[in-house]
């Protein structure tokens, strides 16, 4: 499948002031420095137990479209923000270095150190916007996804956010919230360019299109068959419902409800389904859901949620608080130059310096107990008995290494969710268990 | 200036079900009734007195962009979503209908008629989440903006928050940020796409790169002048701003504060700064502001104000809850066939038939004092005593002919908003006082 869209540059993705600390790095040698960055959350959402971290493979792809053009540059030139020397670095720019990241799916808490870039100051430095702009809008799509699932209790639940949300950011929360467990997604360039699996039937525009609900239900069930499901609600929805089932059939498909009170709807709906021989038509509820809403929905006889406006604007959330902070750089240019850690000491909002790698501590009964968070000099070389390590080499030299499939992506995240304890996947405003605790860091001169 | 992402298709922006409703209705015949579909909110977010429109020049590119490519129709037809019919329909896809929409930067209220278009059932379905993603988030972000400008008071306002909204949002909220009176933004493919002033100079890294903040803050001056703005809060702000002076002089540009007490510390810094003699040195500051922090700066010395989360998230309503409805539609194919109003009557979500048109009144004091929708036959129409047409003609025969550059939409923007009274800028909740009333449409069978 060709994308246009996914194929193009993200080069200017991008703050200002990334490319004016550039030219001042360049001019005093800084540039070439090698250095680590790290992106972590000081704090999730208020009342947020967990956060799940999603967009990592958009991430990766926009680390790799991330090419100046010809008129990015003369661009650049013009308005003064580059000088030839700028100019001329951003014209070979390619990112050579490394990341490591939490599995796109992973759980997150405060102070996680959800992705971290190694490389020259230079080519790290220019990334920051767009790293921060997918990891925080997608993460918090899949975190407010994660509880609608909790809530649903398997029921099937649908993406219909689209119109909700900027016309990218809907496809991006689309495969968000099938990261996080959502079944399938009304967004077609989702399907297209993810093969998430998409869904829809009509609106109440197709029923007021026609002479009346029977011509626009005939029309429907002849053009996508007796299994499809139809609105019942544009006029009456007693009548809506005898009239699906009379276009077609006690094989109906089903029927969607999207007004009301539609706990008391749905029963309704069942009853009058149910006595009409419709017993398999499944019943599909829409308007305003979010996870409290699905949990009100528990007892009552719905088997399709379709989620919008809260979905795709993280149920409250619409982002996350990740930042990207210079954790360590080498004073010198040159693969083999020494490392010191660094930190801001700013008023709240303080960072703790050293490249951080990160375990999931578990207990006999293999819950998560602790987020395990070090400071350490050799990145690779694995501590024992902190738990499950949870950041796994992305890009190695500029090369992207890491290729999840979707399916795998949603594995990972109901195998770490499944970790958590039942008091972190309470819905009520908590706090969360797992935080790290930063101060418990220890900040090594090495790192 | 070329932009691969304004170029790219469109086509597939678009929720599964207007797909299935074409495809029934071309099998139907009613495809090609010519139809009015309308845009409008029921309501504003809770609290908000106005709304500004913003959005409306994307979605002229969006629709002129809405061109299936062969990769899209073969996946449509593998998945099954189109078969032959609509498979081919959409293979000559072109919008050859009529919008007319509210100006972008004109302010909207319950029941404003904000954008209609008019064509065949089919060429207008298919638009519908496309043109609702687009003017419900960057109508977001314009309404929290011009509440923010308010705020503000002449003061400098720079949108800094493109890393807390998808990448592509960023972009278009950098936009709409500007129609509703932003200085500039930190986001450079905004100024590269559109035009709009582009601003930014380091972050903590920068200093955090060089050995100490007194070679950093050198090394910035030398590449961008003693003009530039110094971020001094990465270790201590009194000797930040010492330093910062030492390292541009009297003639420094500016600091910007990131943390702590932003109202303290800017009085504390321009005492500092005027001491040392940089008298003319302005201070910025960052970090959470939104509305009623900015308001709480009135009196602080504050020259310029850094806006990122709360701007690109709506300051509480990330999105508006606009929605596309079939309100007219013919009974037969032809341009010539008459319209018949329609409306649903779902609980709580009803419409209003019939195609709208809307005026602001104005009072004698040049005051906005009622906004004025009716129903009526004959789109192009004028009526008498209603007040300021407020809908222009934007698309006409499938061409765009409506062409207003930024400045001259910002103008607009400030022309409608000194027609608000003191109490519609109130930033404390409050009911719209120009909500227009439903109840008092009178649809005609003609419309």
């Amino acid at each position: 499948m060709v994308t246009m869209t996914t194929t193009t540059s993200t080069a200017l993705l991008t703050d200002h002031y990334e490319l004016t600390m550039l030219r001042a790095a360049l001019a005093d040698g800084t540039a070439h420095h090698r250095s680590v960055f790290e992106v972590f959350a000081r704090s999730l959402p208020a009342g947020r137990r967990y956060g799940v971290v999603a967009g990592l493979g958009r991430v990766v792809d926009a680390v790799e479209s991330f090419r100046f053009t010809p008129e990015h540059l003369a661009w650049l030139r013009e308005t003064g923000i580059a000088d030839d020397a700028t100019a001329a670095y951003l014209a070979g720019y390619r990112f050579t270095g490394s990341i490591d990241a939490y599995r796109e799916g992973e759980l997150y808490f405060p102070h996680s150190p959800v992705l971290t870039v190694t490389g020259t100051f230079a080519e790290c430095v220019v990334l920051e916007t767009v790293i921060l702009s997918i990891l925080n809008s997608d993460s918090a799509v899949a975190s407010a996804a994660a509880r609608m699932v909790s809530a649903a209790h398997g029921r099937v639940l649908l993406d219909m956010g689209s119109r909700r949300t900027g016309e990218q950011s809907a496809v991006a929360a689309a495969r968000a919230a099938y990261v996080a467990g959502f079944d399938a997604t009304s967004n077609l360039e989702a399907g297209f360019r993810y093969g998430i699996p998409t869904r829809g039937t009509a609106a109440h525009a197709f029923t007021l299109a026609h002479a009346d609900e029977a011509a626009a239900f005939g029309s429907q069930v002849r053009a996508l068959g007796t299994g499809t499901t139809l609105l019942v609600d544009t006029y009456d929805t007693r009548e809506g419902i005898a009239r699906a089932v009379a276009a077609a059939g006690p094989g109906l498909g089903g029927i969607r409800i999207d007004s009301g009170d539609l706990g008391a709807e749905a029963r309704a709906a069942r009853a009058q389904l149910d006595a009409l021989g419709a017993g398999s038509a499944r019943i599909a509820v829409t308007g305003d859901l979010d996870e409290h809403v699905i949990t009100a929905l528990a007892d009552a006889p719905v088997d399709v949620l379709g989620v919008g406006t809260r979905l795709v604007t993280g149920s409250g959330h619409p982002t996350c608080g990740m930042v990207y902070k210079l954790v360590s750089i080498a004073d010198r240019p040159g693969a083999d130059a020494p490392m010191r850690a660094v930190a801001k000491r700013s008023a709240g909002k303080g960072s703790v310096g050293g490249r951080k790698v990160a375990y999931r501590g578990l207990d006999h009964a293999g819950y998560a107990s602790r987020e395990n968070v070090v400071v350490r000099h050799l990145p690779d070389a694995p501590e024992a008995g902190l738990g499950r390590a949870l950041q796994v080499p992305v890009v190695r030299g500029g090369n992207v290494v890491h290729h999840p499939s979707l399916a795998e992506i949603r594995a990972h995240h109901r195998g770490a969710k499944a970790e958590l304890m039942p008091l972190d996947l309470d819905l009520a405003p908590g706090t969360p268990r797992l935080a790290a605790d930063p101060t418990a860091l220890t900040p090594t001169t090495g790192a």
